[in-house]
């Protein structure tokens, strides 16, 4: 069988049509027929080698959701027929000892969707029955893709820190992560400042649930936010003024990374050692936390706002997330993407 | 009553003998005739300006243990002749959040013995009384001051982040706190593996309890501890390579800073989150705390290795620690520092 996907030939490319032989299903594999797949920063990250681990041809997009089309012999958790998705990680080594301990997430043999294989831009797509999770009811391909990576990297924390519903949290910046991460910690009953550059969105923010907005290149504003927090979630991929942030928490505050600027963080040892603060940074979650976090979705009717392009339109979809156009996050359907014997088109 | 001293009168000088009046006792001070007092880097940084926070002249000395002289008339748990303790913080605001939930140490108000008054280089020193700790039977002044400050300083992460008995612990620097975390963590039940520049101290520190000590300069060993620790215990004050040692934690792992340079710290974020790692600081405990680690200090038999100087000598003791020269904690003898009606005696 034929795969058609769409891949980056070369650093910094355009995505254009790829076609691959299927490799014969691994014992434990599920093959998933792709309905939606998000885009976001990260693809980018990999089409570009950002992270000097990108080996071409690319095939990105790591928010795929779709129907299981054939599984493995060995496959007992999903059956052909069946919704579901698969996000940063498609297998990990079930040995280990974060593997045994349900975080396989944090498996150093874990394979990544967009960086140890193809990934969801494309036909099909292959995952590991634990890396594939069941879609619940109630959420369509295009909403639930989403969530698969920037879902889960969000809601994770709230979790993993046992954020309290009481807690006073800001977010910094208000994309694809953040405009979920409003509404997930809105839900859990905390009170959510967000902090962004384009102040213009504020409106559009609190409808999503933020309580506050603030801009986040206004010094006098941030100052007004010194030891507010207990939390602040960054999920920008750019540096910005970190310790003027760091000041925003209170003793005892944690900054958390889930997006990832490229640049080094430069920060003073003095705010961390002065009020008990903390640093830290996760991209994914559990696959039991994945499950969580959609139950948690479906429940509290969160969704993504999403920007849809079909696949044949993947390379605008690239440039509008490169301008800062999207809204907030891209979704790329590839409901009609079947193989070569489609009928050709034309990449945009 | 007039209280001698020791004191800088401007940044970086020697410390000169320093007479002043004792204040009226607050209703909730204590006190205290000093015995002994610890000298740290923290000292030196006070002394130093290092901070941007000295006003001369400035008394340092925070690992103050003496015996009770005088009450106010609101201390109850505090009584004339009772041998106590006082570290970095003199008093709390008993109002705050965190002074009400027994966290006082991170109170916003809270006094610092050597930042907010005159610290325990004197014949006597004031603190309020739950700043003031009782020493437990079995711990001799000398031995119990530096674990007024620096003890607690490496005890309290034991506390704070459950550090598993089971856990791989290391322990960056063996001078004043690290000498002190081996024996903590060792007595903990935890394998601690130190990284030091000297790695002519290994049997000392082995003697201490560290299980494997590894040179710090030594690339190709700190390579050798990748993906290796839950915890790591930064206890210097000069900026290492903080890059590898984020490199040795394990996913999930933890790097603290009890030591405090003066230095930004630069470091990558992709390691923080692909392996969900953490940064995070403190200087102290709560009085709480204290307590217990002092209690188990004696029930462990675990004692600070001093190096002693008489008051007079306290300039010594200074540049010695200035030149790296003390094994492992100085601290000066005050027994005999009496007051102004003392026979003059010459500063060295």
């Amino acid at each position: 069988m034929q795969i058609t996907a769409y891949a980056a030939l070369k650093a910094g490319d355009d995505l254009s049509r790829l076609e691959f032989e299927l490799a014969e299903l691994k014992s434990s594999d599920v093959l998933i027929k792709v309905q939606a797949c998000g885009l976001s920063y990260s693809d980018l990250n990999m089409i570009d080698n950002d992270w000097f681990c990108s080996t071409y041809p690319i095939v990105p997009g790591h928010e795929v959701v779709g129907v299981v089309e054939a599984v493995g012999c060995d496959v007992v958790t999903h059956a052909v027929g069946e919704k579901v998705g698969l996000g940063w990680h498609r297998s990990f080594c079930n040995k280990c000892e974060f593997c045994l301990s349900d975080e396989p997430h944090l498996c150093a043999q874990a394979e990544r969707t967009i960086i140890d294989g193809h990934g969801g831009f494309a036909s099909h797509v292959v995952g590991h029955e634990r890396a594939v999770i069941k879609i619940p009811e109630g959420l369509s391909p295009e909403f639930a893709a989403p969530l698969m990576s920037a879902g889960v990297a969000v809601f994770d924390p709230l979790l993993a820190f046992s954020i309290k519903r009481s807690a006073h949290v800001a977010i910094i910046g208000a994309g694809g992560l953040g405009h979920l991460a409003i509404q997930f910690y809105k839900a859990w009953g905390c009170t959510v400042t967000v902090f962004t550059q384009d102040i213009s969105q504020a409106a559009a923010l609190e409808s999503l649930g933020a309580d506050k907005v603030v801009s986040s290149v206004d010094d006098m504003a941030v100052l007004d936010c010194l030891n507010s927090f207990e939390f602040i979630l960054s999920t920008v991929n750019k540096t910005v003024e970190w310790g003027s942030f760091m000041a925003c928490l209170k003793p005892k505050g944690r900054l958390h990374f889930v997006g990832l600027p490229l640049e080094h963080l430069e920060l003073g040892i003095f705010p961390l050692v002065s009020k008990q603060r903390c640093i830290s940074g996760s991209q994914s979650g559990s696959p039991q936390t994945i499950k969580i976090m959609l139950d948690y979705a479906v429940f509290h009717n969160i969704k993504p706002v999403i920007a849809e392009y079909p696949h044949q339109k993947i390379n605008i979809a690239v440039a509008d997330l490169r301008g800062g156009l999207v809204e907030y996050r891209a979704v790329i359907n590839c409901e009609d993407c079947v193989g070569v014997n489609d009928a050709d088109e034309v990449v945009s």
